[in-house]
């Protein structure tokens, strides 16, 4: 059966800006502050050693029944059991991925405008990761997306909207009444010097927020 | 059902060694030269980059009747349907890789010794990539392979063996005799100035060497 995926705080790892900590350490400290979702991504390592690491996370997401999702990587996410996969616009297409991993698998399309929200969702992804909203560090080659484009894909689409791309304590109440399902967060959580902290004023945030009716 | 593949001649694509052609221009050549199978192999490019040029070979393949094995990438071997995905012992563990894509596609194991060897063919491989046999400059830090491992491996399992590394019309030969079942070839032929005449010339040693029984 379908996993039922809590979007509002949604961890994506990047471990080039996890200085001291472990990419385990830092996945177990943002969970304990209110993470509700992780996704590990991992782009320069052997494919044993993504599903190394995917097995270690996964034994902390488990034990705190949090969904985990692998990113781009449908052959770890399959080996692993992950809930999920995320699949970008230059990952493989959506509608391949569904044929691959059956129909229980949650699968996450990042959709910057109207036609890859359609296409998503013709293809059977479970939620849109839509961004950049803003200017990110983690990502300096971003094209943002417009608050247009993203009021559109809300007005069309009714699966789970994730925004992603500078998401922070700043940027979070500018999604307010919009009906954004979750907010993805790199680098306000996983490069902070206290990463529950960190997590807990997010998800603080972000619960406020929520309790704004579309 | 599992597809029977002749390894006489089992041409690996590598990018970075086909300074002016194709990987289309230099596998359609190779395939009309004499190669049986082709191992396609991408590290540097996203997976839609992977899977669109994936589709684009598995149109020559398919239509010359050769298989065509993906590297490592069993989401990608998934989404096109090839015939088999060849892993080495850096990728996803053989076991995971045989639950994952089912009884019927090919799986090829890398190993060097009767440890690994024993471990692919108790996870399921379908035959064994041997090698490195000899310094190349495709792999600069191979590790090789002595000839009394590869002896050991062929005495000890039945599932065909494939020898790479170095493999080119010098050293066929030396494997004469030994009962092995193909020749992986990278430099020896994409690199060539004529890919064709150097797949036909290999595929006649290779044919000649065969005549020898085990």
């Amino acid at each position: 059966m379908k996993p039922v995926i809590d979007y509002s705080l949604y961890l994506c790892t990047d471990r080039s800006l996890m200085s001291c900590k472990t990419i385990e350490e830092s996945v177990e400290q943002a969970i304990a502050g209110g993470v509700t979702v992780v996704q590990l991504r991992e782009k320069n390592c052997s494919s044993r050693e993504f599903y190394e690491l995917a097995k270690r996370v996964q034994q902390i997401t488990k034990s705190n029944n949090i969904p985990l999702i692998i990113n781009d990587r449908v052959d770890i996410a399959l080996a692993v059991q992950a809930e999920g996969v995320h699949i970008g616009q230059s990952d493989l297409p959506a509608k391949n991925v569904r044929n691959i991993v059956g129909p229980d698998m949650i699968i996450g399309v990042s959709a910057s405008n109207y036609a890859e929200g359609a296409q998503a969702v013709a293809d059977g992804a479970d939620y849109l990761g839509v961004g950049a909203m803003f200017a990110t560090g983690t990502k300096t080659d971003a094209v943002l997306t417009p608050f247009e484009h993203l009021k559109q894909l809300r007005r069309e689409f009714s699966i789970p909207i994730v925004v992603i791309g500078g998401i922070n304590a700043t940027t979070i109440p500018q999604f307010s009444g919009l009906g954004i399902d979750g907010y993805a967060v790199v680098s306000a959580i996983v490069a902070q010097p206290n990463i529950k902290k960190a997590a807990e004023e997010l998800r603080r945030l972000i619960d406020t927020s929520k309790r704004f009716p579309r």
